[in-house]
């Protein structure tokens, strides 16, 4: 274990870490004492059945969330629902490389397992059926990464899910995304301070996070946003300031062992595991109402890829968001981009399930 | 100097090493004895008036354009043109920074200085005229920094190119590109062998070059490209394969400093220099015949970007080229991208100017 400041409640704010106790992971590996940041809103009725799931996105916490998606106003809106974000497994929040101690000091950095999307939906469910009493859920949601998590959701757990709305993400990873994945991964592991995933401090691989954050910048965003200067919305005047003053500190905050576990992650999420590669017949257990929600302008989540798995979705709907900002609009940095969503998911969520 | 195999003959064929003597660059730099690698194709007829310009672009050399684009059979055809492909200064052919050496010892590696599209198309201009006594061109065309060279030449001497044909490329290099080039430079310079420019053998900078591959792989082609596994055409069986005996290999080959110098040329591209920095008047200057020609699945110089600028330039008609393949087409790995090619670079020959 090592300190960074990053993770704590002063950079987060309120959760909750919840044990749920040992985890067996697909790949073999085990998790001896499982912990999940859990950020809750709203309350959960007596009948138990107006919960919402969050799952998070790669490098993202609850924290998004809590503040561009969630509350009065919001389709997710506490005084209707009660809205779990559960911080997906190698964040930072939840258990992960760099806060691996006590019962967990055995998987600590370089010695973390391998965790697939499908161990994070199962340590989810086993949280909310045991910690919280919740058997199914009005809603589950997320973007990019919590798009995996979505449709991993709703394949596994399909009595359990009445709605879906993956965000910006595929059901099966491309093989074009997993060279990107790649290329992200190596910005870190090349650096001469990684040391094999033995760093002391996270500030040792400061460069590696800042090319990291550089691939971030021509990918997860669109030619258009640059070419319009649409970052001037944040504040900035140049697109140096964009990059030192935003993206740059936001990824040179992060543990680099965590990003890479979240990163290994992505690269194999795939419901067709469920069904031997047939990624129709995985798609095809779906009895979520269902929207299908790409961004218009994602370079690496592309409409068209969102679109050919939607058409494997019984009853699916594609539900496009228009965004110059392209992925990283989950962000909610233009301003026409949270109307679009919310009222694409208070849609779905009046819709009977 | 230092020695790589690569830049030779045995690699590259027939080509021939004309100095035009010393290069006052743009930056305030000097090429003491600037040599242009040249092949050319075809006869000059009694005229001098059946000349094609054909320029390089980053990473590239005359012989992509040798095997793909020009012979019988193709719009660039020997038979009624004298082609000229000039291999762009940096590109490891001509005078670059591995191969400085004599008079140019001085600006070896890396003291090279920085060279702007400019400088090469003033470089070519007085090869053109003194070396071959060529004074109107009746085709200036190129893809990606070729295109950047095409646009440079149409509008800094637009009395000499009877026609333009830009391909999959920009007149002004967009923000986007800037920090895409950015990651690319980056894989380089952040490699412990690269050691600042004063390596002994590109070998050692082998993982950077590495890196550098797995960027193009994910920017270069299309989402679309891996989806379709379209580099089975190309003979593998694995994506994998496709990276390890195709697309590293091309990049591992080649000297890093001369992709530096060529990089940073390549962010500085832009014709708006003439004018103030008003794009709109420098393209306004063109008078010759121009197709622009983006590649429908280009990811980073995308047909909107390229579409823009067409219309800036007088008389000129946006001609999109399909190919699955995106910017990376340009080196003809889809059996449909030539024909097209050929079928609008011989209908603009045909277009009287």
């Amino acid at each position: 274990m090592i300190e960074n400041s990053y993770y704590t409640h002063e950079h987060h704010g309120e959760y909750e870490l919840v044990s749920i106790g040992e985890l067996q992971l697909e790949e073999g590996g085990v998790i001896p004492d499982c912990q999940l940041a859990v950020a809750t809103f709203g309350e959960l009725n007596a009948a138990r059945d107006n919960a919402i799931l969050v799952s998070t996105w790669y490098s993202g916490t609850h924290q998004i969330w809590r503040d561009a998606y969630i509350g009065p106003g919001h389709a997710l809106d506490p005084s209707t629902y009660f809205i779990v974000v559960v911080d997906q497994i190698g964040n930072g929040l939840s258990t992960s490389p760099h806060n691996a101690t006590g019962a967990n000091a055995g998987i600590a950095m370089s010695g973390f397992p391998h965790v697939r999307i499908g161990d994070d939906v199962v340590a989810q469910e086993r949280l909310l059926r045991e910690h919280f009493g919740i058997e199914t859920l009005q809603l589950v949601t997320g973007g990019s990464m919590g798009a995996q998590q979505t449709y991993e959701w709703a394949v596994r757990f399909p009595e359990k899910v009445e709605r879906a709305a993956p965000i910006a993400g595929t059901a099966q990873n491309t093989p074009h995304d997993f060279l990107f994945t790649k290329a992200l991964i190596d910005t870190i592991t090349c650096d001469p301070g990684f040391a094999g995933g033995e760093y002391t401090s996270h500030e040792q691989v400061v460069d590696g996070l800042e090319r990291h954050a550089g691939i971030w910048a021509v990918v997860g965003f669109s030619t258009e946003y640059f070419k319009t200067e649409a970052w001037r919305s944040l504040g900035f005047e140049t697109v140096e300031q964009f990059m030192e003053q935003f993206l740059e500190p936001y990824f040179t905050a992060m543990d680099p062992n965590d990003l890479l576990t979240m990163a290994w992650k992505w690269q194999r999420g795939d419901v067709a595991r469920h069904t031997g590669g047939d990624l129709a017949a995985a798609l095809g257990r779906i009895t979520a109402k269902t929207f299908v929600m790409p961004i218009s302008e994602d370079m690496f989540f592309p409409v068209r890829d969102c679109a050919a798995e939607q058409a494997l979705v019984p009853g699916s709907q594609l539900r496009v968001i228009d965004d110059v900002a392209g992925h990283l609009g989950l962000f909610g940095v233009s301003a026409g981009y949270m109307p679009q969503v919310d009222a694409l998911l208070s849609e779905l969520l009046a819709t009977p399930a």
